[in-house]
């Protein structure tokens, strides 16, 4: 088995005492003379200070190198390290009457790249998360088809399958900060929201089987929750890209996804994307349910609802920093955040350090992907200087992110829901976030 | 809070017992009618017969329909359903003499889709996991350059950042079957890998940042943990896409694959991608430590071994049908499986049902991103006729998956690594799927 090499460690400890003493005076500022000399473009490297504080002392070989670790065997089945605690999800026990009809919010702030982790997508659910038996549960496919069918979940898994990358939004996402800003943190300003490779069957592939009659117009999608969580959705977005999923990020779907099977309606609000999925019912006309009247439509100033406000439209928010990932110290930092449409794809997201008078482009970084998050990032050499930090995303229809004066003139105060507009954090001569809201 | 709809609930059973009694017979027949006519593509619509067998009644409203579930402050992090207890990493007692330096293998016999989820992340290591305190932890880079550097977790964050989805392969993966057909089931013999978005600082921008010297043309990557993994890295490769990674899939990286920080050299065996990184030095020269020399070679029939053997070459393997997923019943089936190769993207994938005779080509499915997991899919109407199912993957470069003979004609039968020969399942008339070698 293999061992500690130990001329190996009194090597390496030769080699840190002498780096260590290089780590001062003329080579520091010869570190700053090189970031800053790659600072030409906007991609250039960009080195803190802090990199060079004295407290960055080279440590001794630590306890974990001198000792062995855990077998594989221990862990079937991993998880993070016990030093990832805080990243979890989170709830506002204020935000419901019972934590059994909730929801969790995912910690967005320390996520990155664009797949949110199976064990950290946000959830919403009505009468809690139910524990369904596989081998039991049944798809029915019933209604206006010639050929009705109840497929087991072994049956379902023949279908000729497709796995795309998509977002989920609570269209609740952001809906306390209407009146003014509430929430302290991102995690609970926008963490409504997650991203994962889903997949499943087309469901056009199901509804081909089962033969649509000519009049069969809308789709009633029902849950086997005990709210029997159900929404209407017209036949138009069925035959485009709606799935049934079966897997999230190549395992089979979370329990709080909808295990063992869940719709899911990309770009659509999260709820119509309907869980633990067993009823696909067709008829000619929406059945206007509970949750598609005295939930889930918007409440204009004029007393009248918005209904059927399907689409999530084009939002961003910057996750690094906010409140929960303040500034430590001056120098160069990565300023980033994300952005999606459930239009289609991000086509440009600008940024603004002053509060929207003035607006710089970013740049998009890895896959742009139609219907998923997509990262934007800056670099920014921050002095001390106090920042009014927004993002503001267009998409590829050419939809602009609107301002919060602009939705709020639109749709007055009352909603909930879709509240896509250009967020603010204020930042601090110490460095400090805060969520704020501009007049 | 939202309760059970009873109005609902005795519509639902009154229409299941509609349905019910029209699944018989003649609808039976118009079903499969169906089905046939609709797969004049390869891409048609394919339902089993299985979908009607008369063991498929409708179900009752099932007993997690009439109840609560589990509210959302109960899982602040998420596990996969009890059902799912079997999608799990395993291990091979005998592979080494001792679990704290073994491998397990991913379940990818259950995996859809290319993304791993990272609990089920395959892991190596050579002195176990250790558990590495983030805030202790330090990124040592030294030797010849102009400016050595000592980055804690916090300044290695300030960097300009990446995420790519890219495949981590062992370069052992399938070396158990040089010498014939030894392990029963796909998770061991391609469970060596997998697929994550993988997000950390390009190595090359921290080249830039410590100014490596003209003689500097190796990088000796350390790790951490009790072996103090090496492996001499050549510049070429840091400088292309090498990345220093600290997220994977989104959260903090897992302590099996490395947290805090990891090197991922992409396309290359995966020990390459030291793991609990704590030191990079650059120097003239390989260092020929322990894991390139007397490990991570390849032995030669002439008795020479060839060295630095990185890439992982173009491999493929039909994940759907395999031993741990038998045909069960006639009928039609999605034929699936995983390409991937160290050289770039997956260009093609054939498939022969008569172990190599004759070859179809392949869908490759969603996302081909290059050194990423590709999948790939046929659908096949399997009506009990015993197969011999072969993948054979083509990549970019223009390099095509050998096979075994070919293999074995050029490296013999004394190596462990990079065995990327086209694999054979046989199909029995049963159904059953084993795993064997042609001559």
């Amino acid at each position: 088995m293999a061992g500690f090499n130990k001329t190996d460690e009194l090597g390496l400890l030769k080699r840190l005492h002498s780096d260590g003493e290089q780590l001062t005076g003329s080579d520091r500022r010869g570190f700053l003379k090189n970031a800053m000399a790659m600072m030409g473009g906007a991609a250039g490297v960009a080195l803190a200070p802090s990199v060079l504080a004295s407290d960055n002392l080279p440590p001794n070989v630590p306890s974990w190198t001198r000792s062995l670790g855990t077998g594989v065997v221990t862990h079937p089945y991993g998880m993070p390290s016990k030093y990832e605690a805080d990243v979890v999800r989170r709830t506002v026990p204020w935000l419901t009457a019972d934590p059994i009809s909730s929801i969790s919010f995912s910690p967005i702030h320390k996520l990155k790249g664009i797949i949110t982790p199976n064990g950290l997508v946000f959830e919403r659910y009505h009468a809690g998360v139910p524990t369904i038996n596989v081998e039991e549960h049944r798809l029915i496919i019933h209604g206006l088809v010639d050929r009705p069918l109840i497929l087991t979940m072994d049956d379902l898994r023949r279908f000729p399958s497709v796995s795309e990358i998509k977002f989920l939004e609570c269209p609740a996402n952001g809906g306390m900060e209407w009146r003014g800003p509430q929430m302290e943190g991102l995690q609970f300003t926008h963490g409504m929201l997650s991203c994962c490779e889903w997949t499943g069957v087309r469901l056009s592939t199901l509804l081909a089987e089962v033969g649509v009659q000519s009049e069969g117009k809308w789709i009633l999608a029902e849950g086997a929750d005990g709210a029997a969580m159900s929404r209407s959705i017209p036949l138009e977005k069925a035959m485009d890209d709606t799935i049934i999923v079966y897997a999230q990020n190549g395992e089979p779907l979370r329990p709080e996804q909808g295990y063992p099977i869940r719709m899911l309606n990309p770009g659509w609000e999260g709820n119509t994307s309907i869980k633990w999925l067993r009823r696909l019912e067709i008829g000619d006309k929406p059945w206007y349910q509970r949750e598609e009247t005295s939930k889930y439509t918007d409440l204009m100033p004029d007393g009248r609802a918005r209904e059927f406000t399907w689409v999530q439209e084009c939002n961003s928010v910057i996750t690094s920093p906010c409140p929960e990932n303040p500034f430590k110290g001056k120098g160069w930092y990565e300023i980033e955040g994300l952005a999606w449409t459930g239009k289609g794809k991000v086509k440009a997201v600008d940024i603004s350090f002053d509060g929207g008078v003035t607006w710089r482009p970013t740049q998009l970084k890895g896959l742009v992907l139609s219907k998923a998050l997509t990262r934007f990032s800056i670099m920014h050499n921050w002095q001390g200087e106090p920042l009014l930090l927004q993002s503001r995303a267009i998409d590829e229809t050419g939809y602009v992110q609107p301002t919060l004066s602009q939705l709020r003139q639109s749709r007055g105060v009352n909603s909930i829901y879709h509240k896509n507009s250009i967020h603010t954090w204020q930042v601090t001569e110490s460095g400090s976030v805060f969520n704020v809201q501009l007049s």
